[in-house]
């Protein structure tokens, strides 16, 4: 199967967890609010080279790395949250499992072999940095809470 | 069920498409090549509105007149395909009927009464003009074939 077919069907699934969302946000009275990329996913986003092939290895090891960060964020709070939520966020948290190491595969189908572990090292330093600085943003994924004065 | 739902439910039956010709391309020993955006699309989408509640009207205008074209142009092609090709064009082209409606629908729901109507007639000019001048491109959706010197 290819990368296009494997992208396409992530990305369906990834909608329908995004209609899932809209769901439980419809049942319990709330309303949806556009909220822009969070610094985390942009400062990732702008340390991917910009010229093939190494675009798309990036793209996926950032990739590989968001899903990660979400499975062990989703995971830290399945346990606090009532049993319909704990039950979804647990249903979510195996997807970006799975999803974690579909990137990672895909990005070392489309290297060479020692590349996707030096990326990876380096995303994580860009990372590191952007989950331990003040963010004015509190989210699903920021730094550490900064209060705006 | 909202514009979110709708958009997103659409959006998956799209890529399961793309994942159906991504087989068909594969099962007859094509390759796969990107393309850029047609003339036609981009002659279109330069007509939208930059702003709200415009923008989102003339979007759903335009994602009404392409799928209505392109299934025109599926029942034009299927009676001239193989009869495998001609089911899937059949199936595709139901599905582009409903879109159509769809698109259409949100548009009156996202606007004033007689708006869609003014929109729609603007728009089907601007196709009007792309279809039928001369275009280097030739396309599921382009102008009237030109030789390039």
């Amino acid at each position: 199967v290819s990368l296009l077919q494997k992208m396409s069907r992530l990305a369906r699934e990834e909608l329908r967890h995004f209609e899932q969302v809209l769901k439980v946000i419809a049942d319990r009275g709330l309303s949806y609010e556009t909220v822009s990329a969070s610094r985390y996913a942009q400062g990732l986003h702008a340390n991917i080279r910009r010229t093939e092939p190494g675009r798309l290895v990036d793209t996926l090891v950032v990739g590989a790395l968001i899903e990660a960060r979400s499975c062990e964020r989703f995971a830290k709070l399945a346990p606090r949250l009532d049993a319909q939520l704990a039950e979804f966020y647990g249903s979510l948290l195996k997807s970006e499992a799975r999803h974690f190491e579909d990137y990672l595969r895909l990005a070392e189908q489309y290297s060479n072999g020692t590349e996707v572990d030096a990326r990876l090292n380096y995303f994580r330093d860009v990372e590191g940095a952007l989950i331990e600085s003040p963010d004015t943003d509190f989210r699903f994924h920021s730094g550490t809470p900064s209060l705006v004065a």
